[in-house]
């Protein structure tokens, strides 16, 4: 039989989320700060909760999609968060992407009370959470991941399990940090192709047909020929990952020296007024540090 | 009417792009420093022409596919060389990845003798090369690539017209350079995993599926499980390729600084025995550069 | 008249500081974890503090030399820690490198009891500490350095007041950063110089009577000459102060291009077993990197 | 005996360097491609030459103190140049930064002619000059660098011989490379103060009185506090040395990450239009890079 749903965290991400799994005829309560953003799901069948304690008390599974280790907290902790409704057997799932250690000390935390915890954090962004095509990347108990894997199969086109609490978010940490090399070295190449009077569009479609072409930079193509950097994934979130990355690979004493390379170019591009635009705008970046702009 | 071809240069890029041509009903007279090497081809219907003098002298067009810039001189120049041969009208083709300023070299020599220059570099190596896939970047007059796209259609899925001579050469870099930035990527990315405690065939499982995904990636996967490192593409001639971009990019005033850091790691792994591995061994320099061997 | 001193931390700069300040005739109550480093001391005339909430309690000014951010901590909180002790107008001063926010934090709960707190960590080691020659760098209230200077005067040559508290802390690391890049630079000068033939006493000679002369470089060239890494500053502490530069930098949004390429050689040091030599040993990590090792 | 002095080259270091050769009684014949530069040391004394090769056959050593390689060759090669006019057992000394090819070149053309060539590059400019107090780095033969020595005590406070031809202009490059790192280090060092709210002009005093303090930053502690970056040692020259010495340390397999990170922000600047500015104004990079302007 299938789980009840729970669900906390209706931004860009979790509406289509929730959208697929109600689609997928789970049943499924939801709570949200604002409740008018949970309203038009009430319409399609979702019932509401007033706090997240009372939505732990309601389901069997709870789901958490929101921005940060901070927003998990607010609705993690405290006299009506989740863990004061939590009971014995239940399974708290955050696919937002927390911190490794916010992932250990939620587990423990549910731990004591009979609860189970998985990290679960995401590659892909809105597009894939509408489509189903989500990537997902799981730590905590193996045998709680595969009960959940019918879930995630909604949500995803594939998960992975890496090992105990807080590998799901250490694996997050490693595709960004490849996602945003890609980008840095894209954008190294597009400048060098600039200053050495190389056609931009020629360019990119000759990397569409080699073997470095990717979804990312067929993604982005547009966006740099258009000069449009409205964010899809701002350049400050990159930035931020790439510094999770940076301190996760200084405590375990692996030295990355490309990454940190491409890390200060972001850190330029945040101080020089890029943290909002899309990751894209790296190039720009990259343009005014050869005197391109 | 199609023109009849002069090849030089049966390595191993070389013999599957002869083949090709001879498949598609194109003449060819071949010319290989050992002899031996283009008998199988006279088998199948080439001509043989005594030097590459003789060989300018008998066909219409003249394509090179040879190791380097000095191995180009080598057939192009003096006694017995190619533009000893050269008549009004031909064209000469270097698929080879020869130095920007050798090709604007050749191409003046040529014109002074009413003959024409093309550089066209090739992105991909032995399979598509086989298969007709390569990705053909080009420099010259334009109308003379206009003429020969029939020929780059036999030896590619698409060619490239990047203006001026050396442009080709440009181009060739940009993309390798971009190729490198990859590997070393993918390497940053899976040394951070290892140390972190992620399953490294989960990893290259999970990045296949992501927006990260890229032919050369998935190539190089089954070398980095089995660290079966034998060379399809040696770690020595990224190297050379990242010293060539970074002095064009100097030359043109272009900071790399992603670019910068991993031709310095490049250079370590050479430094450390690994220049004639396959490229997909800088994995192993960064692993021991992180005590990991 | 002269203010009654306390002094917390007996390791190998708190004891020829607590000499000093015997020596120029201050009233010095100590205390140290291990009664018996005290032994000497008291013999010299210094009182003795069963704890540091005792010895607040008995003088004016409680100087803190600890090893971090963890053992200020452990003497500052607590039942019989400093802060249990404290007065109004009474004055903390440490002189360890501990982190920015401990500072602030400790400058914020003596202000709630009436006292102030400066930080005041010092640049030089053992040597210096011995001939009071230390560098001293203050944040916190400008009056309340001040007044203290003419302890300052005793311990070191010089010292400087950078604002807040907090900014002495900052301006540590600042120093410590260009110590760690200074012994990188020289490594990497001494690398290229060991690979392209040139004698490594002479070059070490030479640079002694150029502009880039340091007292650091003169200090560290008998050990690298004799290849003797016992540690008088880790390479572990460097690696670490530069993680917290970059941390700072990250966050106010200042990118260090160099830093962050050095901090990656020192993460690489440690990874190869490095860790416990001195800074010095950089230069043993890049030769592994050249193959020179 | 002493031997008579032939010199080519009347820039600002020639000057002050045949003002110091004449002072300490050496008979100097001069030439320089416009004569009235020339006519002040007439008046001192010092004779003239019609052309490089007439200054070879009249003296005994023909010291040379031009701007680069290409200079070097328009007076040491052609009809009226240095090689045409040498004797057996004469010697060529070169003061300038030529190429250690160039060198090696000049020193086996010589040889033919029974001459002898010194590489010999100075470290110091316009003030160490004038007071003779450069740093001479010297290659080619010893015994004939020996015999030499008393001239090199005129112009400098030290010379040191580094092994055969070539190998002066190495040390050159092992010497500016670290000059370089070292204003990097420092720009960066100020960065990440004026970031963290640390006043400049208190920074700089206190690098001053630490083991980081060196002459070339006591140099630069001017220019900056007034951000007068008019040209001593010009930035392109900096970033032309570094490119030299990552070439060089590229053909020796020596991987040199921070010299190499400071290498592209010198392009940066080179290409930020600060290319004729002093080395110092490498800060004002940074300081864009950071968002500080």
């Amino acid at each position: 039989m299938r789980p009840t749903l729970g669900w906390i965290g209706l931004g860009n991400m979790g509406r289509p989320m929730v959208t697929n799994l109600l689609a997928a005829g789970y049943e499924v309560t939801v709570y949200n700060r604002t409740e008018a953003t949970a309203a038009p799901f009430v319409e399609r069948g979702a019932k509401l909760a007033a706090s997240p304690k009372e939505l732990a008390e309601q389901v069997d599974v709870v789901i958490t999609m929101v921005s940060d280790s901070t927003a998990f907290h607010a609705v993690f902790e405290g006299e009506d968060g989740l863990l004061a409704g939590v009971r014995a057997g239940q399974t708290v799932i955050d696919m937002s992407t927390i911190a490794p250690e916010t992932s250990r000390d939620a587990a423990a935390k549910l731990r004591e009370k009979g609860g189970h915890f998985l990290d679960a954090p995401v590659s892909g962004s809105v597009k894939p959470a509408t489509d189903g095509t989500l990537v997902i990347l799981v730590g905590g108990e193996r045998d709680v991941y595969e009960q959940h894997v019918p879930i995630f199969d909604v949500l995803g086109k594939k998960s992975f399990y890496f090992g105990d609490n807080g590998q799901g978010a250490n694996a997050k940490l490693v595709i960004n940090m490849l996602l945003g090399i890609t980008m840095q070295g894209l954008s190294e190449a597009l400048v060098l192709g600039a200053k050495t009077g190389l056609d931009r569009a020629t360019l990119l479609e000759m990397v569409s047909v080699t073997a470095c072409a990717s979804p990312i930079i067929a993604m982005k193509t547009p966006s740099i020929l258009e000069e449009n950097f409205t964010a899809a994934f701002a350049l400050k979130h990159m930035e931020k990952d790439f510094g999770l990355a940076l301190e996760a690979a200084k405590q375990a004493e692996a030295a990355l020296p490309a990454t940190s390379a491409a890390h200060q170019s972001f850190i330029a591009a945040k101080a020089n007024g890029h943290g909002d635009d899309d990751i894209a705008a790296i190039l720009v970046q990259l343009e005014k540090m050869s005197g391109l702009r």
